[in-house]
């Protein structure tokens, strides 16, 4: 059974490392800046010594192509992103780009032609560090976005993210999308501590949660500590609480897949020896199933409703935001399913918590992702750290998968 | 029975709120500024016109003095403070300030002599709204503080309060302090609603609420929403509902004097997708009574060491403030209560949730406060409004009281 060179992935991983380094062992390779375009060159340059042929889309995204034996057949893909966070590790984005590459490089050593293309691709600004919103070019593949939408971002200092893709060369000619794909991978390290936790080197994503955001808003009346006795006040902090705690709970109910976060949390005026008048608490709902995240939402604002009914204090619910679940492929989920086992590699179903170019991908072409663990969940953080050993069993996976529906053809 | 003149203490009420008069209704009075000596140059106008000789001390507190029949028995203190809040009201401190001198025109206007001297006093900065602390001349009179602290204490723009003291002409020679007082009176607005729910005319103060201030800070583990199982989570917000709940508990254990105030709250990062790392949260905790105080403090700590066991969220209190409980002098309080009788004022004991000039005052001279209700509770605010009847009510309760202690000789 063909696997991958290990070392040579590995040294590729280490040396575009190189590019944007930073002190503490992480990587800013922005989107667009004088290091992103760095780390493109020196991309194709090993492309095009793998024999692919190089094209750059109106987005900026790299397509480096490994002929098929039938051209007439849509490629499969696989892709991730090179640009990073601005105080990013070394291995989220690029590492889903050079195991595509190793995986083109390992067909050439063993002179396997495939009977569909391949295609790998670098997706431009998926971080969104630089320019809002994050995997856009994916989006404007995917067609969620326009191009002039795009090119119409601007960074902090006013720049547009089409001018600076002018800037660093990568405004490419061919146009962005409406082209077919048999099947479409990402691999990508977790961001998150359950493979790590169940000793698994790699993960069968099989969709990624839904997300609904919302605030809540909860009224009542500002009034000082001291004279206000407590069957006087109207206070929003004492009526968070029950609401609160059943949303733990209802996270408990669809346990163990449904996520309840209270990231953000404001009492004004925020002062120590006043009752509040307002507080303000951010409610970030998941889950992959549509149905149980409907069932959610209707949960949680029964909750508000019930808790508050007959309440001095007023509550209010904004939905800020909606991501529906997304359902993989079943014939890439298998077909990662099917390598895994071909490879006898540690490794369990999951769903993904985050956003990645896949999640656009997927709305136009079969998809789905492959993960591997990485050192406690830490991720857009410098000290981000995978293991070699888990980078060469993904992969590996990668490189099975991607053969099974490129219809190896030895 | 004799009562103060009504008319003319409303009218000079209303004459002294032009003096910083805001569009709103308000007064912007702020300490020692040009508006501030204004207010102060009407005010001892208005006491030398009522025959009172006057003395200026150090601090800038002014004593309006009435001589008595017996002028080596100490005097009784009538007093309070004609500085405001930037954004304040026409009768917070002011009220008790007029009513004082309304009190000194009314005995004149009756032909009565005391035996002992009554000495009105107007408090330098009570508010502290320019100068922090606030109280503070009535501290450097109560001996809380040095002379030397408080001229050095600067506002915004760095000014000093001895410069500014000594700029507007009200830098005395008289010392501060060091003088015996046979009782000592404050009225004021209630600043809450207790006595306008109650329905009634005057608060017999019989004490001020002990408070101490914390921050509870729990540490968790800052993790991103999507990837983190809610079992592999340290939620520090989880953590803190049951701590919070029981504080409440506790309120309602100590309840109906017991205050506990969660003003202010902050998640750390604060991102809506983000679990916390850590968790800050203040903590008010009031009571009259010193014992019962202690108990709540003691049970506050009991209830985070209990409610953590085991728990993978790590909490600290840090105490940030103890203001030990004041009980007022049973004949200041007595003196009122009669009063409050021969007059068949509605009227009900209580407490005071907020410092005044009388907190310090008690420490060296029998004190005791009255309160009259203000509409909603509201202070500190251009909004603030009281009623002429209940600034009548209050003013002939103080008239009785001081004629009682000052030992009326007709």
């Amino acid at each position: 059974m063909i696997r991958v060179n290990g070392e040579r992935h590995w040294n590729r991983m280490m040396r575009m490392a190189k590019i944007g380094a930073t002190p503490k062992g992480g990587v800013c390779r922005v989107a667009l800046t004088d290091e992103d375009k760095e780390g493109r060159d020196l991309f194709i340059s090993w492309c095009k010594a793998a024999g692919c042929t190089i094209e750059i889309d109106q987005m900026g995204n790299i397509f480096a192509r490994r002929s098929g034996t039938d051209e007439t057949i849509p490629p499969v893909m696989i892709g991730s992103h090179l640009d990073s966070q601005p105080t990013g590790g070394k291995y989220d984005g690029v590492y889903g780009v050079l195991a595509g590459l190793e995986v083109i490089e390992t067909l050439n050593d063993h002179d396997i032609q495939t009977k569909a293309p391949i295609e790998l691709v670098s997706w431009t600004n998926e971080e969104g560090a630089r320019f809002a919103p994050a995997m856009i070019a994916s989006g404007v593949f995917a067609g969620e976005f326009s191009l002039e939408y795009a090119y119409a971002r601007t960074d902090k200092s006013g720049k547009t993210l089409g001018e600076e893709l002018q800037r660093i060369g990568y405004k490419g000619k061919r146009p962005v999308g409406n082209r077919p794909y048999s099947a479409t991978f990402e691999i990508h390290i977790e961001q998150g501590p359950i493979l790590e936790a169940a000793q698994k080197s790699v993960g069968i994503v099989t969709g990624v949660q839904g997300i609904r955001w919302y605030d809540l808003i909860l009224t009542g009346k500002e009034t000082h500590a001291g004279p206000s006795p407590m069957s006087f006040r109207k206070d929003p902090v004492k009526a968070a609480l029950p609401i609160i705690s059943q949303l733990y709970d209802l996270a408990d109910k669809h346990s163990p897949d449904a996520r309840v976060t209270i990231g953000f949390l404001d009492a004004a005026p925020g002062v120590k020896n006043t009752v509040p008048g307002k507080l303000t608490v951010s409610v970030d709902l998941r889950h992959p199933d549509e149905n149980i995240l409907t069932t959610m939402d209707k949960a949680f604002k029964s909750i508000v409703e019930t808790t508050l009914e007959g309440s001095v204090v007023d509550g209010e619910i904004i939905d800020i935001w909606y991501s529906p679940p997304v359902a993989f492929a079943p014939k890439c989920i298998q077909a990662v399913r099917n390598a895994v086992n071909k490879l006898e590699v540690p490794a369990m179903e999951m769903v993904s918590g985050a956003g990645h170019d896949a999640v656009y991908v997927s709305k136009v072409a079969p998809t789905s992702m492959i993960f591997i663990p990485c050192e406690d969940g830490l991720s857009h953080n410098e000290l981000e750290k995978a293991e070699k050993h888990d980078l060469i069993n993904g992969a590996n996976v990668l490189l099975h998968a991607v053969i099974e529906l490129a219809h190896e053809s030895v």
